[in-house]
């Protein structure tokens, strides 16, 4: 059984000439798109699995938490169930079956997720239900990419966020080093509800689940054990449009090289929203996955 | 100055369980997408630049080895000059400008790109000539490349061809370290001079410029220096058609999230003409570079 440390990938630290020549900024990428799995979630679902003592562990997630749970679950021999939308992309629940774990199908018009997963945990014997987010091993997985950032030298690290357990692990990560970085949130407009939160100093929801193109960041709300380490450890929340999202995502291909989801690239979608704030600073864009669909990404790159 | 491993990026070697299990073989990607300029030609254009005397270089390249050499001149404040077709990509002559090189378009159907070359050759001063592979420089440099695979445990190393550059480095980076890996070529079917080639024991040419869409290879010919390593030291060439180029360039997007020009994506093409022959093996696919222009890359991915 390895260790948090041995099961992870390090993030992959990129730089572009290109990038830098056209946003005139010193800017380097921390890409989680290689990690295992594709996203960062690895990182959290990695150090949950390996923590909690149940032999099986339950989740709802249409997206990236799903995948890597499975895997890591996979690794560690332990059950997995993972409630899905029976709308979700073919290719996402193909993914978490290959990776072992038994994909529950819900038509979210009759039954919501959390009703199932209810549902679920009283059927599963010894089961631990896991938040993507709100939950403090998800955040200390996410914390080891934190501490990768803090090896080198930024002013600032700009991260997206959605339920608050990236950049709440990366904050932790960054504290706990030392790190004099200052670290910016990175948000749909369309569901900005962080950024308002911060503003009010109190955690405000969205209305209801937004529809931004960032699929990784359509959370009403963000989690209570995130919101306690976000209030006091992320400077600013810079809100994207959906359009910053997309012209961002096509940079990244253009520019750096690098296919990744739109959730992953808000934090450079933060930087075309005001790049003068970013002047003369060295600044970290953490780029969370680049799992998204051929036919979206298509699209993104029509321009 | 910067010495040539200070001024390359290491390579970053990319494992995909997706892609693992998808082929059911053990592969792992040694990807020079992030390489400065997005290619593993910046290895050879920075070795050729650092070493020869000269204040002025010049080639004829409208591709990958025109943005290296030109970013290595700037970096060493030497003179480039590129000569490229006036109908190239508008974005790879704007690169190959805004690293700082003198750009000299021309009509190929007026001119050949030797003869522009030989006539500017005549006119700047202390100028160096370089090929983009036929060119002891070139080959050192991109043996670096050699040395990092070295590093890691492999059965089998897989690597574009084309005019010989890249694989004849990696040759000389494995021999030199006595790396027990077998090295194969994957080339374009439409242009398979150098399966040819080795076949018969002596340089074959291709009898007019290849039409394949991995641009990258689109040599009439090996370079004679590359050729003398290539005759002992690749133990074999795979031909893998346009077909399966587009199908690996999608894989390695869909698979493992990089973006791949289909040039890079030869090797995985190789694996796809013939998978059974890497069972139970430890392979390393070489990516050899990552810039291919969006509309091109939007066709790819329909699939």
């Amino acid at each position: 059984m390895k260790s948090l440390l041995d099961a992870i990938r390090p993030t992959v630290f990129i730089e572009s000439e290109k990038l830098k020549t056209f946003t005139n900024l010193d800017l380097t990428i921390a890409s989680e798109t290689f990690q295992h799995t594709g996203s960062f979630k690895f990182r959290a679902a990695y150090n949950l699995a390996v923590h909690v003592g149940n032999d099986a562990i339950l989740t709802a997630s249409s997206g990236n938490f799903g995948q890597a749970l499975a895997y890591a679950c996979q690794l560690l021999n332990k059950k997995c169930t993972v409630v899905m939308p029976e709308n979700s992309a073919k290719v996402k629940i193909e993914a978490v079956k290959n990776y072992g774990a038994t994909v529950d199908l819900i038509d979210t018009k009759i039954i919501g997720r959390g009703t199932r997963v209810s549902q679920l945990a009283e059927q599963i014997s010894d089961v631990y239900v896991a938040s993507a987010y709100d939950d403090l091993f998800v955040i200390e997985g996410n914390s080891t990419l934190g501490d990768e950032i803090s090896n080198r030298d930024f002013d600032v690290v700009i991260s997206p966020i959605g339920g608050g357990g990236l950049i709440s692990g990366i904050s932790k990560g960054l504290c706990r080093s030392g790190h004099r970085a200052e670290l910016i949130g990175a948000e749909p407009l369309l569901g900005n509800d962080a950024a308002r939160s911060l503003r009010a100093g109190k955690i405000i929801a969205n209305e209801t689940e937004p529809t931004t193109i960032a699929d990784g960041a359509r959370t009403v709300s963000l989690g209570k054990h995130n919101w306690e380490i976000i209030k006091s450890g992320v400077a600013e929340i810079i809100e994207v449009s959906d359009k910053r999202i997309v012209e961002a995502t096509r940079i990244l291909f253009a520019l750096a090289n690098l296919k990744c989801e739109p959730t992953g690239a808000l934090s450079l979608g933060a930087i075309l929203e005001n790049s003068d704030k970013f002047k003369d600073k060295k600044v970290c864009l953490v780029v969370s996955g680049g799992n998204v669909d051929a036919e979206i990404y298509r699209r993104i790159l029509i321009g």
